[in-house]
């Protein structure tokens, strides 16, 4: 009952999947990787386990025990969830996906999944890259992938306020679908626009389009509703309050364990017409960086202030590899942007850049953009021929941002060399930037060995954590913790805050059936 | 051992209380208060009861039993305060105000107290206008008022990043003198900026200066350290993350109950070296709204974006009470800011507003900001003279804001005049604004009855409560919580979230002697 149209085992539309002629084109920029790209396995041929559980007749929410759904709702879509499912790996399959069509239905499955024993993973687009949707053991008598993509309606529009209240299980397109008629826009556009819910969103404090300013869904978020397995938490419509700490915020970034958001009202604006975008170059990548701190701290609200490193804009078609590129973007509703923008690369000027010239699309900053879409295409074709592959994010303040990034560059690299044999690839980003700080994003590949992909990664992941948590960077700016993180979030997560987050779960899921595994034990 | 130029009955320093000849000339303007003030009781006169409990030898931190300190931590600031205070009620003073010169100090008592059963009163400035700071009851074998205003210093500053570590007991002045060398500022600056700390701003998620962006200082902390009763909670220094549920949102407005805020970490800035400012008139309030709903939603991010009803305009001297008066202000310590004033300004004039010119201070503006920094001192005046006087604030969304403010306008109208047998005065202004809502803020005073104000206060305090949480309007948008505003906040706190709160809470503070009957039970 899923869309067929979804790769089950891979990234996004199965149609946009790289064709098999291709991968091995592509995998030549990786020495060492095959020239064929191991088949993805038949739906059919799958080791399925019989499902354990049987939903109650009272039950009318529909489920699905069909090998696609089921197949396709064992995972996420990480590096590591590839490489299983491409070997057929599928254990850890749900014995049920259910659909619930309203509310009163994921009510109903929690109180029966309580009443069970029964764990339940809330599924949104299901694009976790972080294990976030899998199940991975504990003595629960089954699990119910809960899918809420049929719950994806916009329910009110307040045009005065411009808010909006909408399902959880709204797909991105799905939601400015609805919004486009009235002239408004979330503009949230996370990498994984297309295949990510509202509700996923707000699970895992999801980062987007903005590069400063509002750059989590969090700040977009006016009042929310979760069903949780001991009542329903909807917290009041209020553009700002000092009343207590924030409900919304201590269920902003539970991911799934603590209850299942089904609605949201979220603050929402008018459709951009102007905007002005420049990407601009760097022989230095440190130049590059003051310049963006200087942007950070001093010039004006951008909506796109992203450094690519020389590596990356090769990577993304931006730049030859000789350059760091500086994609600066700036745009509103109400008027012209043209001195913002100016503003900012005459910053970047002063740092050494060379501006390429304002337009409003196309060249760098169009070939960035596109590269960022068919990113996780691409790591697919790769993963099919032995690459290892994984993107990390981070955050830290400015201070120790050079010797973070330096020292990622560098463990990692010899992780990669050590693990892999072979130099492979470190690149770095900085995705979002702040008065204080800001958010590098790392992609790492190389050539590693068909069989031994997964160990290969753990090990490359290890080494990535460790340099994070040792600098007290962030485990993850934007991509979540689910079970990968949890490492690294143990760390940095304050022990005290661990006791109230436990203190939290017991009293709000005392059976323990909400995604265990995530966040805490 | 306080600083004994400080106020122990009313508002901030002593040496500016109103003098007794002038209170009456203020108090008629509210016809039939009392023409000569009730005297300030003598601190030795007051029936304090001897101190139930004694810090143990081993204890070394700095404790009081001096009359001044006992009675000068009884209660906070809030027009019930100020009256008891006056009659010489003090049976709520705590047994012992302690000084902690250190975290070990702060630690040392939680532990001494969590043993023996004593309750634990965190005292900031002492500015808390919600029955913050004073016990009022529970079977505690004592009162501890903890006052941490020795904790003043600024341990570290960050220039790379613009952030500084300072300590949680820094009143605003304290804190902005440290930073001041050093070119930077936080820039945060509530009412009470004089009288209140660091730590008390963040366990109240106080609100600041600014009247678009960012107005709570929640969105200053960068990290945050708490004592609490099972141990120390840091978090990391970090400009964003999506790790989980934000562990400073679930202290940012804890008021005292989970632990002690010692030390954070705050974002702060350049000092503005460009300013400008303007008053725009209007002959109706509603088009003013309509001007601050557009600047809000389209136009730029000012500092200032304060609408003065008619009569807050009389009684700040900003006009004479036939318009409404919008106070704009831009500032930058980067660039010019007139063709943002100027950008307001024009919404303004396309609502049918007059602007006055612009300016960089005096007229309008100075006077309002006088007045704003004067009005409690006035108010300890007035009550003085019997007059019943409260001022709330909230914070809704632009649909509900003109029916909401109409409502609250009639309704507290008519239990002032019910209660009192005037109609007395209820003046709005609107302090902070947001995409999607705003912060009304409303001042009503009227003519009550030396011994009565408090009966007199409650019954209106209760109307205004009533008409906030019908419209679902949050009952404090920066006062915070505290003990007055618990019937309100027990109405708005989703119950689930109060489940989570009161597991949380236990699971900090098991004995439960952190500011006991704040937020939860």
């Amino acid at each position: 009952m899923s869309d067929r149209s979804r790769s089950w085992w891979g990234w996004g539309d199965a149609a946009k999947a790289v064709p098999d002629t291709t991968c091995g084109q592509l995998a030549a920029a990786l020495p060492g990787c095959a020239t064929t790209p191991v088949p993805v396995p038949d739906v059919a041929t799958l080791p399925l386990r019989a499902p354990r559980i049987e939903p109650p007749a009272a039950l009318a929410c529909r489920f699905s025990t069909d090998p696609y759904d089921r197949a396709g709702h064992t995972y996420g879509k990480s590096f590591r969830d590839v490489v299983r499912a491409l070997a057929g790996e599928v254990a850890a399959a749900p014995d049920l996906v259910a659909f619930p069509d309203t509310e009163a239905d994921v009510v109903a499955i929690l109180d029966w999944a309580g009443a069970a024993g029964i764990a339940v993973l809330p599924y949104g687009g299901g694009s976790s890259v972080v294990g976030g949707t899998e199940y991975r053991g504990g003595d629960h008598a089954g699990v119910v992938s809960l899918d809420l993509t049929a719950l994806d309606r916009v329910r009110e529009i307040d045009a005065t306020s411009r808010a909006v209240r909408v399902q959880g299980g709204a797909l991105g397109p799905v939601l400015e679908d609805q919004l486009r008629p009235h002239g408004l826009t979330l503009r949230h556009f996370p990498q994984s626009f297309e295949f990510s819910t509202v509700g996923g969103w707000l699970a895992t404090r999801s980062g987007g389009h903005y590069a400063m300013g509002r750059t989590h869904i969090d700040d977009a978020v006016e009042s929310m509703r979760m069903v949780t397995p001991v009542g329903i938490a909807e917290s009041w419509r209020l553009p700002g309050s000092g009343a207590g700490p924030s409900p919304d915020r201590l269920f902003l970034g539970s991911e799934g364990t603590l209850g299942v958001i089904t609605e949201a009202w979220l603050r929402v604006q008018d459709r951009p017409e102007h905007r002005a975008s420049d990407a601009v170059l760097f022989s230095s990548f440190d130049d590059a960086l003051a310049a963006v701190r200087e942007i950070a701290q001093s010039g004006p609200l951008l909506a796109n202030c992203r450094l690519l490193d020389g590596g990356e804009a090769r990577f993304s078609g931006a730049g030859d590899g000789t350059h760091a590129v500086l994609v600066l973007g700036a745009e509103s509703a109400a008027a012209p942007v043209d001195a913002e923008l100016a503003a900012a690369v005459e910053i970047a000027r002063g740092h050494g850049g060379s501006p390429q010239g304002a337009r409003s699309g196309g060249g760098a900053v169009g070939a960035w953009r596109s590269a960022f879409l068919q990113a996780p295409y691409l790591r697919d074709a790769l993963a099919r021929c032995g690459a290892v592959i994984e993107t990390f994010e981070t955050a830290c303040t400015w201070d120790i941002a050079p010797a973070l990034i330096d020292a990622v560059r560098t463990e990692v690299g010899a992780a990669v060399a050590e693990v892999c044999g072979t130099p492979g690839i470190v690149n770095c980003r900085i995705t979002h930037v702040y008065p204080d700080g800001l958010a590098p994003y790392f992609t790492v590949a190389a050539a590693g060995r068909i069989g031994a992909q997964l160990a290969q990664w753990d090990e490359i992941k290890a080494a990535a954590m460790a340099v994070l948590t040792r600098h007290r960077a962030t485990v993850t700016h934007h991509h979540a913790v689910g079970r990968d993180h949890r490492p690294g979030y143990d760390r940095q997560r304050p022990e005290v805050f661990a006791v109230a987050l436990r203190a939290t779960k017991a009293a709000l899921d005392p059976q323990g059936i909400l995604n265990p595994g995530v966040l805490i034990d």
